[in-house]
């Protein structure tokens, strides 16, 4: 694997990113019709955080830190740290130190494919993970890697600049080019389900509301009382 | 996979389904006699809701929640909602609109082998979850599935109107010809418990409430100090 | 497997554990040269606790809690039930009864390899558990196994009087032998690094504050802006 | 829960049972809608066995193989042994003397979520094994369970007296009540097959055997060729 | 997500491709400098098949095989058909009806992150294929996705005209532009392992050849007899 | 984690180890109380492989493997070489060179929690090898780490020296001052079974055999027809 650091990335307007993360995971993943997702592996540490921020990704050798290191140098305000190894590994190879020298940096969260540490600490903090683990493992400082080259984070790409969101329902990355026309398939969403919201709140059905019932139809399923399925109607 | 909607099923008397939940899952478990538990890969999505209901199952396709649309319909005031998949999932198929519609009627609940998503909002409206994962991953309405309909989850077979308990410790199913003989072992349970609670609190020793002393002898294990362990008396 | 309750173990100095409990998991896991952790398999049940105490081992038949009861009786102020099967298993074999027999006894809590249930008890008790599952399953007491004999929880071994240190960053074993000399480490750590939390508030930067800029370039690291990368500067 | 030991179990024909042993695990799978797997958890200790037989069922506690030893005497010539234990289990708890005493009876195999031992011997007997794991872990005979109960098994549900096929595919359960109709069906399905492979040895494509370039255009699925696609025609 | 089948796309020379299967996935992975592994879920459902060629790449639904069906006709001589789904599922979504279109013309395996089924023909009929399992469950043709699109597969992401090269130690792609390159690279790394093979089966230690003695003594490793460090010498 | 490489360790009897081989894993397991197993996670690479040796033990930092290098001078005829990482790695950080190596000093086997890679070969070799992943993924050799420590493998603990049987049923560790009695218990176990292995060929029942007719009945397990089971009679 040869190493190298990337300086100097492009991001996207901040003021796009700070709209999609009120949007949140769930809402971004459909707008940007259903892919980028990182998936369940990767888990919120804490409960309740939002955020969104511009990729600084790391590509670490299991085990080994070092390249985390070198990463914080490359943060700036409105980062989110995002860290994978080239094989799989648990072990906390970030923690609380790491997080109060990227808090002066003005990142705004870790997303790392190991695990992390002194989470007590984390979330005292309100430096917000998304982690594969709560681990205490420490890792050694002496094996080569990456700073910002494309790096594979559960079942997605995510690129230096790239932006990623993060919540309790997971980690989503949206690619640098399309983040205006996420944010407005977004907004989109958001306007449709508050239709849908204040219909379900009226007791209206979604079956009729999407039109199911001629689905549920065409694709042959019948409706039977209990009794007659259990006479053996089925 | 032939589709069904069974209509008009039977219930239990709501005012043992509420005893039920008193009780929680741990002492309706071993009230049945140690069986009927969904086990612990459904997990509780939040922290302390205890609830029973009847249950309304649902039998989805993986990445296709078409049939969670079609068994709101056949929802009540003090039901369950419990999903299944015909192969494993974790794509989050239940989110905070079905939540919503859900609430209208009066729903107490979902239990789901698959996942959830906008935990923020399910969480903020009080609405209970047990899944096997938070994850944003959305799902098409495609294929053909069944409501009311026994369904394997976890290791429990759920039949439609069979009590579902959940709390912290998991899900157990209870079936609904059972509902008042496992009340009644229930409140059993608990005098018997409350008598050894207040035991232990003075002191007093399991082994000797339960007379096990006996039974470690029959077993051959002997007591021998830490000096003479080490010694080799082992 | 020949059962045995060993009896009148030796312990770590209680003042030594305390100021063991006060540095953490990941303090006294990396004074101790990075190792004696159980895995985050065997994870914190609630947040935020944090404590040491000496450990009163348990081996027990899958399925059965028949040795955790008569462990109790060899539980003293200041003690942490350490328990193992002998084959995996996350049954419920640990509980609020439990937990209200050891609080009489001052022990500070539970660690297990299995599950642990009646969780809302232990998390309104204040009784901390770190265990591999919250599941409501019940366990028989039926098969023979042991009391403080030296156990396998994870990738660690723990002989009884072993300091056992859990928070949320997991469970650590620290050597009886070893008490005085991790603590002591424990307190180098935290000192050294008090100082670079300082400078890391500062601004200051851990590939400089480490010496690690002359690593990067040994291992052949390169610098290359964004710019250079996407044109094939590799 | 509740012991008990069902005698004098109805088996289907047996001459139903051998067919469907011929078809396999896909082909029965299929016949059937597409339900009764009991997932890929449950895996063949050998290659390229194909059996077919009733299922004479077993629940264990884990950890224990009583009910085995009482389940052999249930056994008959054409039979097929399915062994669940009420929690999760990965223990040895059959070998090569169960084996030995079910083949002087004339049972087909064995299908259990627990672990097998003994493994060379079984497969120099050709008594073919479906288990979640190799694994020497010996049991007890300790405490009580059932036989000839239905059991959950995977994701399916088995009653004494079904049919069990098993392949290098997994295995499936289909209801006894069933079995004529599930063999009808899986005759029409190999014929169907039939003429699908010979169209296939010839070049056809199933896009058009199954007339699926209508729903190809329908899900609005474009073609575009790569170099448009490099040039951002997405 | 959108869907899209991408036609015509590139592929490396046909010799170099012919001539990376010879080296095997080992070598050609540490010809790439350690990267561009799927990593061992993806694993061989035969033992001994050592195959290379150009990717075709597919995004399925979970529990849908729709797009196999429009891949195979983008499929010629020396290709590899490669699978990913959206989330995860071990459906077995490739049998031997599609490995016999695909014979016909002239592919050489299936790589999938999902399952596989009619095992048992598709060893007879000599398609070697790589998948996360074996199982019969079947899939429906309902759901959108995309052809020859980059794909995540394991840790690896995949684009059409890849080489993927597979065997029993699993499955490395080489990006299409780095073909040449990395048979270069395979091919010293064959001859310098010839001479290091040569070595030791004379005898010789790696760790003179590849003079690891210093590194082990810069890393302050001591040699110390049995006897001195059950003394404490450690 | 300091590093040591202990030299000169005392070994069992070799003739006492070739006769353990003899017997299997799950005969001597059993001949020790049904303790010292690895557990199936550490599974074998091939089929019918049955070896015993001196454990010759390394622990390595996940993703290296400079201290299987240090090891092998400290191998000799008729050992096994036991690898593990002080956290969990699936990389394959073992293969065919090693086993060239191994194979000129009389070295039976390896046995590792990590992956190996160069399968075919190792077959072919026929140097047998129980691991955790059959994986391609190469290793550095940078980190510290020791050789014939005790090391945590699976649920086992193996010091240097220890006796490690593995097969088919897995791998178990026989503590050097044990083997000699494991051997006489495995001997007489080997006995008892071919008595009772010979009454099974004669259709004998385990039930009758082991008496365990008066046990069930003690549990208060029913025998009831299937007939009054339908009835209600459970």
């Amino acid at each position: 694997m040869t190493g190298i650091i990337v300086t100097d990335i492009a991001r996207a307007d901040q003021s796009t990113i700070d709209a999609l993360a009120v949007h949140g995971v769930a809402t971004v993943h459909e707008a940007m019709g259903r892919i980028g997702l990182v998936g369940p592996t990767v888990h919120p540490i804490q409960n309740g955080a939002r955020v969104a921020g511009s990729a600084v990704t790391v590509l670490c050798w299991p085990g080994d830190n070092l390249m985390i290191h070198a990463a914080v140098e490359q943060c700036q305000a409105g980062d989110i740290l995002v860290v994978a190894s080239n094989s799989p590994s648990l072990d906390g190879s970030f923690g609380e130190l790491f997080a109060t020298a990227l808090k002066y940096r003005g990142v705004r969260g870790i997303v790392t494919t190991a695990g992390v540490r002194d989470v007590v600490d984390l979330r005292a903090m309100d430096f917000p993970a998304w982690a594969s683990a709560q681990n205490a493992q420490g890792t050694v400082k002496a094996t080569s890697g990456s700073v910002n080259v494309p790096i594979v984070v559960g079942g997605a790409v995510i690129r230096p600049g790239d932006i990623v969101v993060a919540d309790d329902d997971g980690v989503v990355c949206v690619p640098r080019a399309d983040a205006e026309t996420t944010l407005l398939a977004s907004e989109a969403r958001v306007a449709k389900e508050a239709g849908a919201r204040a219909a379900y709140q009226n007791g209206d059905l979604s079956l009729d509301r999407n039109d199911l019932r001629g689905l549920l139809a065409d694709l042959g399923i019948r409706y039977v009382t209990q009794g007659k399925w259990a006479d053996g109607d089925r």
